[in-house]
């Protein structure tokens, strides 16, 4: 049963994806293909903007990234003139990997046409497809997103905007939606606040509504706010309007946007990225400081925390690790030997600057722990004395039915070893991690009802709600995994949150 | 209201597909590549095939010829060792020339998928799509071929089969479908048997269903059956079951599979599709015999109707014409001189063929005269001293729900001049049609409780059942166009048939 | 010694290729697209326009079809308004398919530029390349066109024109050439008339050269001169000059163009090809009678045979074969199967037309022979009682320097076997080859001084000219295959002429 | 004249370009895949590998980046199991941008192949070009690298060592060259070492060359030797062997390798990149101090100098602009706003960070000013209370003809303005460029008998060598030029230097 959840349902564990719309513009194609090139880092697997041309929805997309999907066959010409569009890039595992999930779906009736654009995951979508599908309802996509679209038009309330507030309560999960109708464009947002999404505002008037305030700014447009939680957002020819679709909300932003997903030059409900990422090395300085030389930051998403640690210890920051800015591609088959390759392809170590240095490596995060070991290596190699690794978030232990998928859980190297397991395995002098407090605090979330605001269930398992039809599949996940924490309690609690 | 239904409605007026499917063997998807090959001529617009891989069906589908659409990224190779398959090649106009019409289609249940690929058109498509909507269907491509897939996942009915039975018993019109499953393969076809459609056989044992004999033939299979109308065949690892989903059947076949759509060396209800045209040559000669030194037919389609129009009036039948076996694509706005350029590169008159020679020119069918018009001023221009076009089909005068499109309907020369018109139009020295009488004797279906086991509504109107959703375009149609054939009554009947 | 000769000139032995030119009009580049598009046949494997913008040329070429290089990128679009032009399709082995290859050839001078297309084959060309290569000329083709260029380049001559025929003077073997530079265009033909070349005129007075007339009366010009042996043509703003590099010229065409490489609707020095095809199946009939019900031409480029021949013996000439006009692509590696397979998805046989006859099957050549074998076989399988194959050209025995592959030549089946054998290879009831004299006959050039105006090399191994460097390949191939002839004089003599 | 020389030549002007070669591994096709991949920084517009596949030179080469080129229809498998490759990765303008011109070139000789890659520009090319010409040598490519293969060639020395020595004494200016034959690899550098050029050794004893040492790091080689001027460097299956063709050397290395182009892990002559860069960015802030309160360097070519200033003037240095990692393609035709919006794709301002501030922008050079306008532009509407521009390098004031458009040249800005133009042009609130001297104390490398080392002439004007051709475009230069520094002679020289 567990298998068969998982087999149909894994696409949707991994998205983690860029959404961007606008309307009222003559040219809502232009700036939508600006503010996905913005939001490329959120997905770089498929691309498509849906935009209307004289009244009628046209969709465009395709597999890869967003300026080769439409370089070809003068794709963005075709949409030019739209008067308003939403976009999507796409994350997604290769097997998930068909033209037909990638978004905004579009679907035609006799009288109209709706368009969705979707970041996120719902925990209840085996459950909802099942009852939909018992329904007659037909699904062309293997994405969660199709769902949204069967249950608005299934709704039997009587306004469009009444189904979708119909609709989306019957979701669960983390969500933000972008729909398009030809009448209006809509934005709406899970009850928890998952993920990221703003609204902005171009110079002339028009709105614009997209992940990350990063893309806001591309397109010169300035943020006007945070969508909240359960809120239902109308915009149309006669402006803005604000609802909501339920009042039970309670602010929980997945604490991976900081860390990790989201752009430096974001801000996130008032907190700017790269200041969270600094202050994250701040307090793993603090956490967990070391006698060293000099601090490497592995670029480029961890420079942010580099800068904060070396700062708060006084140690020179240095670029010890340069990053190739072009995208490698292997054409042979991966191999242990290739995959190590691979990373040097990417990354090289600085030899001038870290020879004969105690260096500490300054890292976002660490999930199966290879990548670690062959930079520890490299830093070796290029004459570093000492090489102690110090991540600017606490260790990920838990699946995450919002954002990281299944496959990769298993492979946590943090959920199936010890610390001293982990630091021999990468070979460092020393490992150690940012505490789950340090990340809040880092943070700096004002404190909600019920909590930090912030969901950090990778970290301690704990969801700010129930996950559904991934129930089963966090008893296998804890029935697998957490016997090898018992064994070994005192290493495991103790190291990774205070030490 | 009228509008409406077109706009909506019109990518449907336009398939004439081509369609094939396997089952039970490791080399289904190579021939299935095969088999569409051969139907290569009845749709170049998008092609596709779903494959069964390890109990999986996949998806591989585009834009242009086959073997274009399958030479990139080897989507071939990612379906090899499928062991059952069916595909589709799609004829389109280019307005609904995008990637979510490109068939077979495929839907993702929990617990299933159904693959389809649809030819024909369904008269009722708007009333149905209305309905289905109205239950909250929603619709990812603007194809009718979709409502079928609709039908069956709502039908209550309590097997799979009686599903389908149920759901093809509420299409009106033409259609030839085929069902994939992951347990079976379904062939259903219209009560009249608009559409050709054919069962073969391998010497190995396995069982093919095509559009046309042609492509069995091409596989090594033996033609074993004409689905016949009404009939709902499966076929499965237990062998092939015929069975049928209504008997109120009355075969009509569409007289264009003949006279142009059909291969010249595909089989139709027995009847050789070459060997017909053959005879509509003949007979052609027989009522409107000409003075002249030489016929030629214009390559390749209307070959056989020449061959058997020199052969009844002792003329040499000449190769006056030759076609350039390269297609042709013109990079530059289509203008009239342009149009005329299309045509240069197609064809081109053998001057000492035709020097000083009274040419017959044979063609199969006229559409809005202007291709006539070029091919009868290039044989002038090669030296020819007459052009007498003789057209071995009766005149195009009625829109056809069934394979038309209603645009290029507007156009019919044939419903908006006079013989003497069209004569002038073409520049001809003389103009004469095929009668519907001797198109039918050509043919030589064995004669139907109903009729002529044809449908002939191209030329006389007649519908072998109601048009539905149709009715008003027809009227809208009629209103526009009988006036002519009313003020000038005996040129339209008299000149047309025996003249 | 042969084999390094063979090595690095295979390239130069199959170059079957058709050129294009025009000088004086804004539409240069459109006019020698289309040409080009009319002459497709001659070469499928590359294609390239160098074309005068502005004063500078500019080169654009690609692997594969025309309209596939040039639909790429806007290819066509970047030299639209060029003011001259000329054009080029290639034929090649695979070996040689590299872009380097592709002609128009384009070579940058300080003070000019020179382009270069060429149709044919230099026997000395691997003497003078070694001699330009010995003086410092770097080529960086391995085809033989580059070497016109070092020595146009290396002449001494006063002028450009003198320095073009001091060139042509050192040639050996067949060879059309077309040169434009900035100020001219210039077009040139061995002193044997070896590939068909022709001079055509816009109805708006430019003059356009291409390799067949075809070429001419899909752009709209009228034939004006077929270029002679010897001449060189040159044409700039000032109007046509006709000049000869050399007054030692002597016609001996190719017969193959008039057997299968020219169009049907080509004339080539006053004789239609069409019907100098339709000639040979007549003189065929009149040789190789056969008691039979119905003749069947392998299509497309045996159609006309196969009428003269009907039309002779007054027997029904019937479509008993079809082709798929769609290219086909096997994508699975080539076995003995697979090449079956190949045959199949281009041609069918009309069972309904060749059951339980007695079929006389009329091909226009037969090389190996595997592929006349698949065509027996299939008419066969459709029913054909007996199947008797006439060839309307003479047997091909000898290699030809001028236009077919050596590799191809070593196995070419009438070397090696006798007629007998050859009947029982392909499977046939009979089997018979037109005559030299027919052939000649048939093609009804104009005596010449020195012969029949053709060169029928491949039958007897008459060549017009010394053969240079492929004297010793010659001797090998006479060594490896003559033995046979010898073994079976009586047939091999006998039964090829009149049997 | 001028124009001539311009027209002609232009292409040689722009070649900063990137080569990669290796000898006598089976993996030669995918370490040079790699190598090149690590140089791409050096030019995005072209690549190519020549490669050694069983005794025969084979080319692969397309526009474009290295990962789209070789994507393409499996071009790297077809060289895989190649025992040598040399390889190129080529910048150029878009003029030039024609498949000719993209290295590395292959040359086809009856008794053997050349295959030459280069990184440079010759300034006696014109003449050389001319003098080749004369003597009947053709030039396929536009790009003056083909003259080596000509000189090479044409040689009367005995050896092909000798011949190439020969050659490489006739050439005038900066130039890496790599030759492979199937002999052999050759590395040559010219007598004043103008491009970094470096041999390293696998583990498993081979020989790498490469145009930086971080391309050695990719493939795991190790730097054993910096390839000196006047060197001529022979790699084949018996070792390395060093020698030289011309004694009369003096290293003068581009100051811009050290400035902008090289990659900041690479060491050239001693010197790594980066930690040259941070000593500008020191020199710069000792020479032009300024009161702020943070530093922000522009990514991420100038992140390097930005921490040198910082830690000098102990500066917090700070991320105030993210640069987006996904390269931006615009489809739109490029107006003012549309480049300005360009900017805005590629860079963002961090609001949380420099709100406020007093922020010193650091960057790495200037040519036209605009992109530093937008810069200051972006970061004022972010927030920063005042910007002000500190350069770490000299004012560009002259023409390189060693690696920098003409074109660009007559733009340049610092040749054209004083600095109080230059300062409001950019909208600053100070600007500042670091000294000559400062520079070349900050890359440090060993004093020269002739001087320091490196090549200034950007800066200066001084050229360590006799510009040959393109002394009367530099006197056309001045002409235009000079006059505005005469005019404004004490701004000029006070300003940019102390200030």
């Amino acid at each position: 049963m567990v298998t068969k959840v998982m087999q149909t349902t894994v696409n949707g564990l991994n998205e983690e994806c860029g959404i961007f719309g606008i309307w009222g513009t003559t040219e809502a194609a232009e700036v939508t293909y600006y503010g996905l090139h913005a939001l490329q880092h959120r997905g770089q697997e498929g691309a498509g903007i849906v935009a209307n041309i004289d009244g009628r929805l046209r969709q465009e997309r395709g597999l890869g990234l967003l300026a080769d999907v439409f370089s070809k066959g003068d794709r963005l010409r075709d949409i030019m003139g739209a008067t308003s569009a939403i976009g999507h890039v796409r994350y997604a595992t290769s097997g998930s990997n068909s033209i037909e999930n990638i978004q905004p779906l579009l679907a035609h009736f006799s009288d109209s046409q709706l368009a969705l654009a979707h970041n996120g995951n719902l925990t209840n979508q085996v459950t909802l497809r099942r009852e939909l599908e018992d329904q007659g309802a037909i699904f062309q996509s293997t994405s969660d997103s199709e769902i949204l679209m069967h249950l608005i038009r299934r709704s039997q309330a009587p306004t469009f905007t009444d189904k979708v507030k119909e609709a989306l309560n019957q979701l669960r999960g983390g969500f933000a939606f972008l729909l398009l109708t030809p009448d209006a464009l809509y934005a709406a947002l899970d009850p928890h606040g998952f993920r990221p999404f703003v609204i902005g505002q171009l110079p002339t008037g028009q709105y614009v509504a997209a992940s990350e305030s990063a893309a806001l700014n591309v397109v010169g447009a300035k943020l006007i706010r945070n969508v909240q939680p359960g809120e239902l957002i109308k915009i149309d020819n006669t402006g803005m309007q604000i609802d909501y679709y339920t009042d039970a909300t309670d602010l929980h932003i997945d604490a991976m946007e900081y860390i990790y997903f989201a752009r430096p030059d974001s801000d996130i409900y008032g907190v700017n990225v790269h200041t969270a990422r600094k202050r994250m090395g701040a307090n793993l300085a603090a956490e967990q400081p070391v006698a060293a030389d000099i601090v490497v930051g592995v670029p480029n998403s961890s420079l942010s925390a580099a800068s904060g640690f070396a700062e708060a210890l006084h140690l020179p920051n240095e670029m010890g690790l340069v990053k190739n800015q072009y995208i490698a591609r292997t054409f042979i088959e991966p191999t242990q030997e290739r995959r190590e390759h691979a990373v040097k392809m990417k990354l090289s170590a600085v030899s001038s600057v870290v020879k004969d240095k105690r260096v500490v490596l300054v890292d976002d995060s660490i999930v199966r722990g290879t990548t670690s070991m062959y930079i520890v290596r490299m830093l070796r190699e290029a004459g570093a004395k000492e090489v102690h690794v110090r991540i600017a978030s606490p260790a990920f232990k838990y699946p995450s039915f919002y954002g990281i998928d299944m496959q990769t859980t298993a492979e946590l190297m943090a959920a199936n070893y010890s610390l001293a397991e982990m630091t021999a395995k990468i070979e460092a002098d020393s490992l150690a991690f940012l505490s789950v407090d340090g990340l809040v605090d880092a943070i700096g979330l004002q404190e909600q009802a019920s909590g930090t605001g912030l969901t950090t269930a990778y970290f301690d398992g704990h969801y700010p709600s129930p996950i559904y039809d991934y129930a089963e599949s966090m008893q296998a996940f804890e029935d697998a995994h957490l016997v090898d924490y018992m064994e070994e309690p005192t290493c495991k609690m103790h190291t990774l949150q205070p030490e």
